[in-house]
């Protein structure tokens, strides 16, 4: 028997890990996103988990989220700082942080592999991030997101700002979420528009109706209220509280050529949506200030809106403009998965599901283990996942096991020479004789597989 | 056009990355590896990245090699230091580490989710792990690892010591490397072994035994010749360098109740082992000197043993003890997967292969755009990755993108109204009409889908 326990072992706040039956849908989840992305063609990339500092702060992104790397022991004794691949001139800069998203490592990856890479880059990520802030409903330290980008020099079609939603909202149409909507806006509607108003500098104008969701009307109106007269303060607050689409935003009767410009964008964007009811404009968001230069998309829960974004993006006119002397335009959603994910959890809304990944349990009878064990490779070698149990306990307990991990079949071999084997569906509860080489459980696939099904 | 770039993008020294083709082989190597796992039933988890310090070190592993996680900014600014959840009297410890392996993290879950799990617990892991040692050939500060245990309070019976190696065995097979074997000890053997001699601290002598692949017999000889006579020296020699298996050793004379014990237990492994060939006795090993008890296994290339081990693992009789006052038991396996992975890669033994997971490229035909959208939908309903080219190139330069991805099949959508579809392969330049409705690629999938092919 050990001592008495040394350091209890307690959750980290903001670091979630799951218990194995919630980790199963968790899998099942990522696969359903992964086969989505790949069935559109888009490529896997990962990068390490860290980066140079300098590279993660040359956004301009604040550096009070990123947690640093470091050691226990002094510098002189750190290899991370005495790297001798590093030269003397970047020693300083030789710093590693964790990534706190995976846009600014894709600009990095596109920089560093630009002449390895096959243009349009069409990548997906799904990898974890960290962000060192206080952790609330729906953010934590540690997260991971899926991320689908183009990117190609000088020019992206548009069509992709139409693609990229397609497949974010087939994404979440197989996940079985809560009613939920993709919101589509055009950062030139927004800045044309304040243009066509005459206002000087829309950009302050932007970063305040962006808050419309927190601070509601009436307080983006004193933000605004110093800068704008009556009027165009109205005007503006139309827009932003505007239900339709780009005709409506038309009737308002305010006209610039940026306007005209993120409306024929917008336009054709929706129109190529226009099959999928829960794609709608939204005029109030802006995403990102000095990020987006276009196409801006924002998802949410119908019914819990206050809960932030399920999904993100939009389009940049120059993705990589710290690390390359290449114009580098892109378009690229990020899904928040793990948000959406604890939220379904906090929620009730997953299905509970097994804790093991087998098919079938194949009971040892006592003194028959051969019997077992070539039933359980004639089994797997048909690609059923089996368990096979070890230890020489009573049926019982081994029928108990099975239902505990939520194996669905529970497979007898025979107890006596000449028997037949037998399969018990824990579900119904019937017995039948069978026969481990023709064997199928019937009906639809079991629910608790989790491979990715990718690939038809 | 940008300025020039602020931040030289270049590799960080121990954090590998890959481009897209060589990602796609590491997904299907990392899927192969999956379905193994749960072939046998096995369930995933996942660990936060982060574990507390005083966790991390609480095997008295060095803390040499562990990154700690900081902040840029001062201590009273930092969440981490004081988050509202940890009490005044553990904030000492609640000083964050990245993981350096995967045992300690599943020591750490067993013991806090220990009434929530149905035991046998078994679970693979597939994750990276970070260690601050200097980078050279095999060795990464950034790392994947795929482990596999199974732990039960108290006892574990011994068919999981044959479970374990010939789940590895058939990972590693279907991953086609150049030629390897599992090695197979008992730790009981070594110290039974020595104590039958009538040496006193056999540790000590594991201890050197375990550098003879490093130092040679030679070397081992010195180290020993202070402690022990040279006909204890030679005994001890002659155990490390037996070739064959318990039976050979039972005919080197020496007894002991421990070694009678480790011998049955090595005898039964490698007899449900029998019928692979390169599973075999080694009496060298012994692997992590204060931790494994049991069994331990270590596999490596046959033509290169200096780059060590490519998989290993054992049986411990006490998984958590500094975590909880329970005895949990286990035997594991862990596969060192980057290490593998950038083995094959430098020797240029990784298939080259495509860098989209596409089967099919559609041309875009000139003015004819809703032809060429709804034929990649009908083949992605169909279950096949489809990329569809949305820039009104010229069909050279569409072809062009379609053979540098290595995208199997290029799909011409009639040009002219009342045409038939043509499907033109790559491989064989050959091409064909056809009908998107009821197109096959014919013979064997191609070899770029990488979804996991799991569950038959």
């Amino acid at each position: 028997m050990s001592d008495q326990p040394a350091v209890r072992p307690t959750p980290v706040s903001g670091f979630p890990e799951w218990l194995p039956h919630v980790r199963l849908v968790e899998l099942r989840w990522l696969d359903t996103i992964r086969t989505a992305f790949e069935r559109y063609g888009f490529c896997s990339i990962e990068t390490p988990s860290a980066e140079r500092m300098d590279v993660l702060l040359s956004k301009g992104d604040t550096s009070k989220e990123v947690y640093t790397l470091g050691r226990v022991h002094d510098v002189d004794d750190d290899p991370t700082q005495a790297d001798p691949t590093q030269s003397d001139s970047t020693r300083d800069d030789s710093r590693l942080g964790l990534r706190f998203d995976l846009t600014v490592p894709l600009a990095r990856y596109t920089a560093q592999h630009f002449n390895d890479l096959v243009f349009p880059f069409k990548r997906y990520q799904i990898q974890r991030v960290w962000r060192g802030e206080r952790p609330q409903d729906g953010r934590f330290r540690e997260f991971t997101q899926c991320d689908i980008d183009v990117i190609n020099p000088d020019r992206v079609p548009i069509h992709f700002d139409a693609e990229l939603p397609r497949i974010v909202h087939e994404v979440l149409t197989s996940l079985d979420l809560p009613a939920w909507t993709i919101n589509v806006n055009n950062r030139k509607v927004l800045q044309g528009f304040y243009e066509g108003l005459g206002i000087s500098r829309p950009l302050d104008v932007i970063r305040a109706v962006d808050k419309i969701d927190k601070i509601g009307p009436d307080g983006v109106a004193r933000l605004l209220a110093d800068r704008l007269d009556p009027s165009r303060l109205q005007a503006v607050l139309r827009l932003a509280r505007l239900r339709g689409g780009p005709a409506e935003v038309r009737e308002l009767g305010v006209r610039s050529p940026l306007l005209d410009e993120g409306l024929e964008e917008l336009d054709f964007v929706l129109s190529e949506l226009s099959d999928l009811p829960n794609v709608v404009a939204d005029f109030s968001i802006a995403r990102g200030l000095d990020y987006y230069t276009g196409t801006v998309y924002e998802g949410k829960f119908v019914d819990w809106p206050e809960y932030g974004a399920i999904c993100s993006g939009g389009r940049y006119d120059d993705l990589a403009g710290s690390f390359i002397r290449r114009e580098l335009p892109g378009v690229g959603m990020s899904i928040g998965f793990s948000r959406i994910f604890a939220k379904m959890l906090s929620e009730g809304l997953l299905d509970p599901g097994p804790s093991s990944p087998a098919d079938v349990l194949v009971v040892l009878p006592k003194d028959r283990r051969p019997i077992a064990t070539s039933t359980a490779k004639a089994l797997r070698d048909r690609g059923f996942n089996v368990e096979l149990y070890h230890q020489e306990d009573k049926v019982a307990k081994q029928l108990r096991y099975a239902a505990r991990k939520g194996i669905p079949f529970v497979w007898f071999p025979p107890f006596d020479e000449g028997r037949p084997h037998e399969v018990k569906d824990l579900a119904s509860g019937t017995q039948t004789t069978t026969d481990p080489a023709t064997w199928s459980p019937g009906g639809q696939r079991p629910a608790n597989r989790s491979g990715t099904g990718a690939n038809g």
